[in-house]
């Protein structure tokens, strides 16, 4: 089942309660939340004071995706600020297998995430270890870039490595440029839980944007 | 003149243009702003895209307090993002003489901030050049701290200086612990713009908390 | 042939000197040394002035293992302290090859580690030039974890490798949950140098103990 | 079509212009500059300022290799001092496809390079996004060091991936011990873009050095 | 009272439990443990396993100096290991007055120290907060080295400040080439607790050695 | 006696041999070599190699000032370079006193930075230490900068100082934005090493320039 998560990155900061209230109201699946410490991307969005005050203003799942560096030492911060999911970048973890663990051991979805140019053997190692996997589509930093085609061929590598070792539930994130041209394609190649921000909070209609994502989405994997 | 500057950190992250738009309508001066980046001090709070969606609220000048390491690589994005005052950590600038003029020559107030171990010579050399220094009376990372009485050392030693180079305009700042009790203290030692977070955004009446504050530190300077 | 190499991150820190006596006398044929430094892993264990008096009082090679950040600062430290063999870790030397050249040139045996997550595409470059892999069987930084199974495929994968260049004399060491239970799997898949912490220090009869890891090891390749 | 890049850290740095003038006119077709920055590797060597000055004595490509820690930072002042290819290495880069596309932006061409002991597979993700993969075959740092004839292999790996993907103008650099005896065991492997340090500047008469060179290379490609 | 704080890194390694009770068995009043990092310090010493394995040996109280970088986050480790002093770097910490009573709140005695190079205006704001400050006599990393005459000066300034604001229980500790001949110099200045290492346990007859320290300082403040 | 110090960053890079012979016979005493590593400061511009080659060119004391970090590392190399005077900065040093006495024990003249916003306290403990202390008169980084007039304060304070302990020999260096018009205000405050670059370099007759500052200076002290 495709999953929408709409990015709180294009919402308006200003009220980001109501937004997400809105993104639950109009379809949403998830509340996906990035979060950057001016260290491991080059721009600070946001940590877990806030991902606490929006917890509060949707049933959703957080999806907290960590762009910073060490995370292991914030994921008991996120874990209690309300995330349900927590992904971390492969290239910010020396020891990445023990991170994951440390996220599962919350009661947490762990998934490991990696940057466009990262092949994807870097997370072969804990295919088996994580609950998904977010293949970046964009340079991680700021909302607004141009999906990066070449990144399908690993969405098909790591769908292709999760069925041979029977890990059926792997979930596979996308997260870049997603929208109705887009997301068609990230999901023939496997993907199935779509990070949409422009494409949504961007949009008069956001119910109507969501639909018309997982309609591309799910058209393609019919 | 005391400034009065309501801390967002203590306010309702997920409603923060109502929040601002309410401190500016209870008598606030200024909005302080606290960005925290994860290494400088062990919280992550928010960056420019939200200083930019809180500047859309409130016609005060944005008070933005720099609790993060390599500021210098942020201070444009700050400054674009609607940043009036930009304070540096003395600790976190090896060229803390460049920082500030990078700040000055974007047209804002500059400031330097001390933690309550860093001894007050950590600025001298640089009085001259900023417009304010910011006299942490907490450690900076959390809200809801107790005020440390020694910081009122610092205080007294800053605008002491400040008065010996003739350098009268300049503003000193506390941050930590500022409440009815605690105003009339740092006013009295020579401070003059007041971060109050909890004892603002903690109150049901924010006009008569921000009253309260101030008339006990404009009744130590009477 | 299999080697044991007890680890004295499991013996008592108060008698180094008699409890590598007894591993030396219990038929032990390295002794191991884990050195950490707390920021390549999170503990901090023991250098150079310990392995110096540990030496004094074995005729075993010494199997320093450097959990270490820039590993290479260190290595002429540890040759001077007595190491037979040292190992550096993949993701701790962005100059890998230049550090093994750097050890084989002290007359010392080169290793190079790999944390659980780590490919083993890591080592494939080096592997005709060190005498030794060490695949971390648990997340280096702690004694008593459990074996992470997945690990054998990476084994595996290296033993293949070396045999394809003809490397026979190639090394595989293994460190982490190592015991009866596990010695059969690690030979088999094809380590022969076995890491046993807990699994030796830990009981009674140390002599016992190693000969039931050998046996069991011994056992599965015979 | 070969290509020699005389290196200028093999040049007379107390006359660059001439040096690099004469390199000009004994056939060389780039001029190689290594910039170190004591950080990514144990050496200081040379940045912008230098670029610049060297620009003004030649009409060659100035090929830029900044063996440097987070050369995003640096890239716009290398250009603007004059460089026509800049290489940054796969090891120092966590958004390796964000600085290739920089450097692009600014219409330069824009190389990865990889070190000794760094599989192929670091730089397969960006393969069609870059002008040039530079393979080293030795430990960046220093000038005058033995070439390693593993590196071979990951010259051949690079070919064959940039023939499956139509990349047929991808240039392949090689760096370190290049001479007349390995000159041609490297353009058989697919490289085409030779750097040479002491093999030119270390020879009396720099014309015939780069000739034989060239020969050598265009021999075994023949 | 003078306190005498025989330094266990001049001990023989092999044998610490044996060590440590002699050095009690002697008229030691500290076990001082010198922890050492390899990053803030040249050198790697131990950790927690061994402060631990030290503990059962002694009744002692066991001073543990952290020269590492990041001390806050070692703390409970070494509070849980049997620590009843620690004391951290001016240099290596940001946020001192928050370890200082990370520190306290464990229920521990809690230290500052300087190196030679460092003011005593470092430690002038967290006077009040600590217990012990350690001036360090020789720089930091090794043991055998010669004392330093000038920091003499830096132990009056701060007993003459500890006077000033009466904190006449406050411990000044001095480490570094403390031998007899030393021992009455920074006794008069004003400290009271002498670590020694060589000069105890380098000698044959150690209670004659802490003996003979002790004599000298308390002679010299008599 | 005051000495004059053309600094080769305003030089031509590309005929540096030229430029150094030019500096000595114009009137030169010593030859000032800025040092960046793109890290301390915000430029790269050369090291050891390059001071090699100028060594070659002149009999005068090569005076290197080194703005990178850790200089530690990079002592030995720059006094086999030829480096007569080495210069570390205190902010770049926490064993400042340590890497003083490396300079010292390899036979050359040691000296200490410090940057304009860091106060003469940080340089007070060595200065019974150090042959010089160089007082940066502009933020270090780039050449062409305006003199900051309060430095003036610090060479003051430092001269005293230097008085009190009858250290008479000690020099003061400043660097940046000397030239005819500020060489007296330095030299009364105390400075006797005068670093000029574009006001020796940038003018057509280098020897009425350099006799001009020197005038400017040596009249001021008169």
């Amino acid at each position: 089942m495709i999953l929408l998560a709409p990015s709180i990155l294009s919402a308006d900061f200003a009220a980001l309660g109501a937004e997400v209230a809105v993104a639950e109201a109009s379809g949403g699946d998830w509340i996906h939340v990035d979060v950057m410490d001016g260290h491991f991307v080059p721009n600070i969005t946001l940590g877990p004071p806030i991902v606490k005050a929006v917890k509060a203003h949707t049933s959703l799942p957080l999806d907290v995706h960590l762009m910073i560096e060490h995370p292991e030492r914030y994921i008991a911060d996120f874990a209690a600020a309300g995330a349900s999911v927590i992904t971390v970048h492969a290239e910010a973890c020396v020891h990445l297998h023990r991170v994951i663990h440390q996220i599962k051991e919350l009661g947490l979805m762990a998934g490991v995430a990696i940057n466009p140019a990262t092949p994807a053997s870097a997370v072969r190692e804990v295919l088996e270890d994580v609950d998904m996997v977010l293949v970046m589509t964009v340079n991680p930093g700021f909302g607004g870039q141009a999906f990066i085609p070449n990144t399908l061929r690993k969405i098909r590598q790591i769908r292709e490595w999760a069925a041979e070792i029977n890990h059926h539930n792997l979930r596979i994130e996308v997260d870049g440029g997603i929208a109705e041209d887009t997301a068609g394609l990230v999901a023939e190649a496997g993907a199935d839980v779509l990070v949409a921000g422009n494409a949504v909070f961007g949009r008069p209609d956001r119910a109507a944007a969501i639909q018309a994502i997982r309609e591309a989405a799910e058209g393609a994997v019919r």
